[in-house]
């Protein structure tokens, strides 16, 4: 089950990121207001291709009926996570099947934005091809994650998420690597679970590229009015 | 129970608004980009006042022990919501309390939004006295509702919104109300339910109010750098 360290989660996933991030390296605003700080040159976005590799699950699920262009393999996983059988899967359905490092289930606001970014239909829920191409999207996800938490704790801190950030390109201040440290850890103010970072790097990821659309200078700032700062604010938001 | 129709639900909540919105007919921007679209005056705040009045639950709840400063009511509403006696209501216990008009618990997203707004040690759950304010705004939320949705559908539309949203000082763009309505109902881009239109109106204050900061000189139009954008776009949202 994807939930489950002992059989196939976190901590065994196999297969590295194909390729890296597009953005990578590429800088960012030199001539922004806030001291080189700035957004890549590229949008970071994690490809739709190989999957990570998730082990075979183990063998409680029924064999699912075949379906042209879908791997064996996403066809038993699909079989488990669609407990309700009704060949789509919810995003309660999902937040069952993956555990986070804290031995919590995924949040909601995680599954429904990942659920949301794949269901053509907006029902909220994927069929088998979409959750092929999300279950390859969570699984690139997973292994960056994995790249920064070095001591495998299932968290990172404040100087992995500044690495990790920095290696999509991302060149942020540390006000504002603690402001989303907090965001994620309101307590104590020091760690961000997977689900936490995905949910962040998509966010990070659609307001960067509205702020980009709006920024033809590439200058690192932008004028912007009530109604359109609005649209933008809410869009991009969960 | 807070859920039910029958009981205490959305069509019987007795009492109205108390005082209108201290926004309402203040205009918003004359001179802005939007051709007078824009924010009120002052920033919509439902006040912390005198409950809408929800009437007194059904006696299956064991009596509470009193509380000083809390209301008989609310104790009791509290011992009913609180499910494991832990003293603390958590989001989870708040959605199984709350309905909304099709016949669905409030989203995940509306009740961590609301505990969020009173919980001061950052637990995700409140305690009685915080539980108390809560009640009051959710009151105070619902009957704003009601007086936009006429016939009682449990949805308001379009021209519904305009009106709730005028009513609090904001005048927006018809298609930025198609926005708002086709955000909350992805599928048939008609309805908006009250747990919908709560988060909306929260989500639009809180942006209201990081914009208009920077627009000390309410021309309805800012400059903002990206680091500042993310900040704010990411600390309004959900």
């Amino acid at each position: 089950m994807l939930s489950n360290d002992e059989e196939c989660g976190m901590t065994t996933i196999k297969g590295g990121y194909p390729g890296g991030y597009p953005g990578q390296g590429q800088g960012g605003y030199p001539g922004g207001q806030q001291g080189g700080y700035g957004y890549p040159g590229q949008q970071p976005q994690p490809g739709y291709g190989a999957p990570g590799g998730y082990p075979p699950p183990s063998g409680y699920a029924p064999p699912p009926a075949s379906v042209p262009g879908v791997s064996p393999e996403t066809q038993r996983l699909f079989t488990m996570v669609d407990r309700d059988r009704s060949g789509k899967i919810s995003s309660d359905e999902l937040k069952t099947a993956l555990v986070n490092g804290n031995g919590e289930n995924f949040s909601d606001v995680a599954c429904k934005l990942m659920i949301g970014m794949f269901n053509r239909d907006k029902t909220g829920m994927v069929d088998i091809h979409e959750f092929e191409k999300l279950y390859n999207y969570i699984n690139q996800w997973l292994n960056i994650f994995k790249t920064y938490d070095r001591d495998s704790s299932g968290h990172i801190d404040e100087s992995e998420l500044t690495q990790a950030l920095g290696q999509m390109g991302f060149r942020f201040s540390p006000n504002f690597i603690k402001f989303l440290v907090t965001k994620c850890d309101a307590r104590s103010h020091k760690n961000v679970s997977v689900d936490q970072f995905i949910v962040l790097c998509i966010q990070i990821q659609r307001f960067t590229e509205a702020f980009r659309m709006r920024d033809s200078q590439q200058t690192g700032t932008i004028t912007i009015n009530f109604e359109d700062f609005l649209t933008v604010a809410l869009d991009c938001s969960t």
